[in-house]
């Protein structure tokens, strides 16, 4: 398989809106994703993967734009159903996309690969664009709180993100293999681009994946990372408290040492632009623009800028 | 717990219809229902109890009466979005429906027994007889055909029930144990009553795990089976071709062999009166009536014959 020009790691909403932005720059065909999988849950039985929905249904249109997540205008009559007869259902699942975790399900239950079957789902949607889990194999971020360790799912959705989180761990990422097709796609591409996510625990448990780091540290090519934190905050989702109560600053100086070693630069937001140099201290060159993705134009704008800092690079 | 007078053997359609009968006679306190899981299948991670649910789901008022399965009027978003996406998913479920295998779901995948997942379920359905899978434990009906072995919902769903059954063989049923309250169900009940279901593929599983056929056979009490073949046929499913093809006579002579030992007596049509003499000779003895469940009141009558042939045997 040929590898594609342009490689983005990607976590969830912010990824995904960054993505939408890169693919109205650049062919969809020149671009694979390699995507989180340490927020994968089980609901009933049904293995569902967040992140890569998120990234799917944002590519392909199908996005509930508003909440980020979910298949716009779905319907929720399975849910309710089960909720009437006693299921606690806190993971909140439209008919539509149950469709979706249905048709993976029945592949991984025939023992297929979640590589391949997300290969299949992308195709059917008409993703153009290469959609990796970044492994196949079970991987868990799991994080403590004061309350005790959760997995993922149940610190954010169903507690609200509301709990300090003291320490992180990958469950299950030592044994992991990287699914086939992500280390060449790492070392190969032109251009990686490490997306606007939480760099501790959307980009965290990519980077846990044995052989990953290595793949992106021995990289020739430029490696670009996008700050998801904006004057210390997050756009969207907990990362600015949790960079914090884990001892990281939030700030893109705080994300720069974060992927020290790994990106050769780092796109942040121009309201941060006094910290150019302590980026630059942190060993990333700095590119200042506006990282706010508040709408589709915004997004390209992003996606420019990031493709721009890389070809700085070269 | 006290023992609910009435136990009734179940399988799917046919059991469940004489037993919306039944709860038309007696009140619903009165029954507990031993139910068939021969026929239970994973559909995409879900575990679906089609004869359960059939019983469920008939005398709670929400059955497809047309079909004698599945919810009224059920959608099918989920399963029509799994199948653009790729999924094959030849085992109907509905909407609603796949809201009561969630709420099952999630409480089998937290390690609950399927027992009290399905009076759970029961319960917030308002059903008020007691609902008990034969077993907890993993049990698959498997047919012997000339195009293999088959697990039975690829024999009688995805394969239309066209292949010659040639052998029967009960997976797991060997260390299967009773679910809590069977055998005493079983033992205890004033009224033991076989539902005029398939004797070889919906009572024969409930009958192959370790105890049930002792439990039944010692009783001091009436058991009554009810034939579900009237002049050489069945009402619906595969049960007289596949009793010819394993070599019993597919009438009520065949089935009050199939029992003998285990029922006194044997309900069966009258168009069929003239085996009175054959089905005595069998070990039975003969209640002649019209077992044709085409409405409630018919269903009504054939539970009322049932019991009336319970109480001659005392």
């Amino acid at each position: 398989m040929e590898v594609r020009p342009i490689t983005v790691l990607a976590g969830g909403v912010g990824a995904a809106r960054f993505l939408q932005g890169l693919l109205s720059v650049v062919p969809a065909e020149d671009v694979a994703i390699v995507g989180n999988v340490g927020d994968d849950l089980e609901v009933a039985g049904l293995h569902v993967s967040p992140d890569l929905d998120t990234v799917l249904y944002t590519l392909t249109g199908w996005i509930d734009e508003k909440r980020g997540w979910g298949v716009r205008g779905d319907s929720d009559r399975a849910l309710e159903r089960a909720r009437s007869l006693g299921a606690e259902a806190w993971f909140w699942l439209g008919d539509l996309d149950i469709g979706l975790h249905m048709a993976r399900m029945e592949r991984l239950a025939r023992g297929e690969p979640l590589s391949t079957a997300t290969a299949t789902l992308a195709e059917r949607l008409g993703l153009r664009a290469q959609l990796l889990p970044v492994t196949d194999d079970r991987l868990r971020t799991m994080l403590q709180t004061p309350e005790g360790e959760l997995d993922f799912q149940t610190y954010y959705v169903r507690r609200g993100h509301r709990d300090r989180v003291t320490g992180l761990r990958f469950d299950g990422a030592r044994s992991a293999a990287p699914a086939p097709g992500v280390l060449e796609a790492l070392r190969e591409a032109r251009v990686v681009i490490v997306s606007p996510s939480n760099p501790l625990i959307s980009i965290g448990p990519i980077l846990a994946v044995p052989g990953v780091r290595e793949a992106i540290a021995g990289r020739g090519g430029p490696t670009v990372a996008v700050s998801p934190i904006v004057e210390g905050a997050a756009l969207r989702g907990p990362a600015a408290d949790m960079l914090r109560s884990l001892g990281h600053e939030a700030s893109p100086v705080g994300v720069a040492r974060l992927y020290a070693g790994l990106a050769d630069s780092l796109v942040f937001d121009s309201r941060d632009a006094e910290l150019a140099e302590a980026v630059r201290e942190a060993g990333l060159r700095p590119h200042v623009t506006d990282t706010i993705m508040r709408n589709p134009e915004a997004r390209r704008r992003l996606a420019a800028a990031t493709l721009d800092a890389a070809g700085a690079a070269r």
